[in-house]
């Protein structure tokens, strides 16, 4: 009656925030397990340490309200390349913007090559802004540990906020460079997508266009069916194979029943080889469904190393391993295999934990986002779904968020910000210039602007695109390539 | 050379908040005298009060934040009319709502005549929100004492956070009523009309046009000049008589020069009939500077009584008693019979308070708002001003606000967050349906929009109009009048 486990996604718009309920309903949020990919992300970080200068500005804590404490002072950091820049003066050449998203920003930086290889044909500027309470961006001197103490001092933690901060940031800058005239171009991926279409919305004063790439701004309560998220994943799977997409469905089953067993923990730690600590029927779903999420959302078709370290088509490879004949009818080692493309790919681990509280892109703060605004909907799952049926449920949230930090989510407040509703009717004559990109692979593209709202805020889809493939650096295996 | 007075009306977008700096430099603000209108101001209260009803809505106290104390709530008055509402369902009748600005939100419904008489036709239901810290809408469980005490409890009131309030009502009002397509409309007049203007560029989900009536958007730093203010007022007078603008012009330094005599002062209180308590030069000039300053605001062409009762073109009032050759050459007489038409046009009082805390219509919270965002310049006094010529000085504010609120203003935030600079290159393709009413008799007109921006964005001047006066009640005195 899959009541044992839901793959509870609601929160992550990348690796973010991936929970699963057991039996007692217990949230357990977990990252996706990232600890053997830190030599490669170091070896990528040095690579491309020299695309940017890393700079400080000092940032407001609360650009809405007047008390005394609302007037403390933070450090924010920005990533900056001038190399391409055509300069103010008579050229007034742009300035393009990413609009930093919930992690560090040098890994934002890292996986938006599109930027840096559109900029030479603008003489763009490049400006990586850091989101407050992400990377090295922490109010309250600093520190991460005070920041991200208690509710009072997370309280400051918000989309309002970040995209004041990019206003106020811009517009300081700007002054600075004596380009005041220079046109401000907004760009984002997910959650980063979202600010950069909403800075538009709300700052166009400030930003003259908006590049949203796989921006769910349309997943929130009443608009986007909740059931739409699994959908897309299941999809992804089926279309690869009918067989591998019915392993893996028939399988949450067998995990518990076999749990269940005496002894039969010891042989599921055994067949997923989970290094010698907790291991539980809904810990090891948990785990799994988290793999089979995370590469349906970046299943590109090159290899990359954005979340884990994966080849090219990583759905595609997951069935392949799953629909191996060499392991007949053993579905615990089908799903190794799988899960071995996600969590393993370069082959280093020799065992697993499921609860990895490793949080190597400084993602964490994301609980704390989708415990008071980001109510993204994804956790249901219909008859059909790769996961167990289930239908989304509110008070699952509200009651993990209650236990973890004594506060009680604002559904409604997003779309009473932001709009959503009736998105066409409402931008159809109000507001310009901003390009929604979907891929139709991607589980929050379901999510997403996918039909032209107006001649100059329009969408463009891509049917075998994964999550904000189109901001990625282009590789030699690119079919085609970008060209101008 | 004019360093002993300035008028500083900096702040004042109705009667809001006057100043003079003396010698010492000290401001003292000071409300128009209102006293003597009482028993009418009741009078106008009982007949209007079947225009509405008056309800309450609980309302968040920060939207923008999630620290424990954002979280909580307040009461927030609404006044709601739905005698010409064609209802929602099918009809989908329209809702016009006034974003209240800084003052007891009867006293703005009572002068929003516009309003109430557009409703039969369009069938609209109309509805008059509070401004949060204003009338009724007291944060801290309604006590003003409280919410007023301190810059901690203060801090709450900014014109972002009523925005969302007016945001979260709206859409929860029309949730209510069933009503979530019926179109709704904003319209406001001065700060109102401002937020009225933002309203539909922040929340375009939300309304889906407005009316900004005398809405100095543009008003802020190094957009429109320091001067532009009292450059109007000076215009004002000197179109109705060039004597009248001399005589008010010299009279500051008569005045001046008379509180310097021994017994000077006394000629003064007696020639202005103020009454046995405080006078100097600085504060018998702030209270003629404010009488000529508002009178020029409300020079309506029919009698009113918004902040006085006042005969129909009062200007020209006020400078046929400057220019009565029965006064000869007594110049505090001239002035006199000009503060008079503005003081007490009823006839009722018999001497004067220079200083006059009243505040009748709650207005107290503006010198708050003028000390955070609403920066709003309008000090200066060029060498042909009525008033003596003058600079502005950014640092008497400064100085002001830290002293009484131990608090710094922030400038640049207002054009940060709403925009102002080449606002018809910004918004020519980027929004749509605002009407921007100015009549350029209203000193705020130079910080308003007075050319179209685009075929929906446009601007309605009227040469001989005052402070939003299409808003007014229509009058059998009107020429014209309204007619659809």
């Amino acid at each position: 009656m899959a009541i044992w486990l839901l793959l509870l996604l609601s929160y992550a718009i990348f690796p973010l925030y991936s929970s699963a309920i057991s039996i007692t309903n217990k949230i357990t949020p977990g990252f996706p397990s990232s600890k053997f990919i830190q030599p490669e992300q170091q070896a990528t970080k040095t690579t491309t340490s020299k695309l940017y200068k890393e700079k400080f500005f000092t940032q407001i804590l609360d650009h809405f309200n007047y008390n005394p404490q609302s007037y403390q002072k933070f450090q924010q950091r920005y990533l900056i390349n001038d190399r391409y820049w055509g300069g103010a003066g008579n050229n007034n050449s742009p300035i393009f913007v990413y609009t930093g998203n919930e992690g560090d920003i040098e890994w934002f930086a890292q996986n938006t090559g599109f930027m840096f290889e559109t900029a030479p044909y603008f003489k763009a500027l490049l400006v990586f802004i850091e989101h407050r309470f992400y990377g090295k961006s922490m109010p309250y001197g600093g520190s991460k540990e005070i920041a991200y103490s208690n509710s009072s001092t997370l309280g400051y933690l918000s989309s309002t906020q970040a995209l004041a901060d990019y206003a106020t940031l811009i517009l300081d800058l700007k002054k600075n460079l004596s380009a005041t005239d220079s046109p401000v171009v907004v760009f984002g991926g997910s959650y980063g997508g979202m600010l950069a279409a909403w800075f538009r919305l709300k700052y166009p004063h400030v930003a003259v266009g908006a590049l949203a790439s796989s921006a769910p701004i349309l997943n929130f309560d009443n608009i986007t069916s909740p059931f739409s998220f699994n959908n897309i994943i299941t999809q992804d799977f089926r279309s690869e194979s009918e067989n591998c997409y019915k392993v893996i469905k028939r399988s949450w089953q067998e995990i518990e029943n076999t749990a269940a067993k005496p002894g039969g923990l010891e042989i599921l730690r055994k067949s997923f080889r989970i290094c010698k600590n907790y291991i539980s029927a809904g810990s090891l779903s948990n785990w799994l469904g988290t793999a089979y999420t995370y590469t349906a959302m970046t299943d590109y078709p090159t290899p990359t190393n954005f979340l884990n370290p994966l080849p090219a088509y990583p759905v595609k490879q997951m069935c392949k391993a799953i629909d191996d004949p060499a392991t007949g009818n053993n579905t615990f080692e089908k799903l190794y295999g799988a899960a071995n493309i996600y969590y393993n790919y370069t082959g280093e681990a020799k065992c697993f934990d499921l609860i990895d509280d490793s949080d190597p892109h400084g993602l964490g703060g994301w609980t704390w986002q989708a415990c008071t605004e980001m109510i993204l909907l994804t956790d249901g799952n219909t008859e059909d779904s790769i996961f167990p049926a289930s239908n989304y449920s509110y008070n699952d949230r509200l009651e993990f968020c209650k236990s973890n930090f004594n506060i009680e989510p604002k559904p409604s407040w997003i779309p009473t910000e932001f709009g959503a509703q009736h998105i066409h009717r409402v931008l159809k004559r109000f507001g310009s210039n901003i390009i929604f990109f979907n891929g139709l692979r991607d589980p929050w593209s379901g999510g997403g602007v996918l039909k032209d709202i107006s001649k100059s805020v329009i969408a463009i889809v891509a049917k075998e695109g994964a999550h904000h493939v189109d901001l990625r650096f282009s590789t030699s295996e690119d079919q085609g390539g970008f060209k101008m």
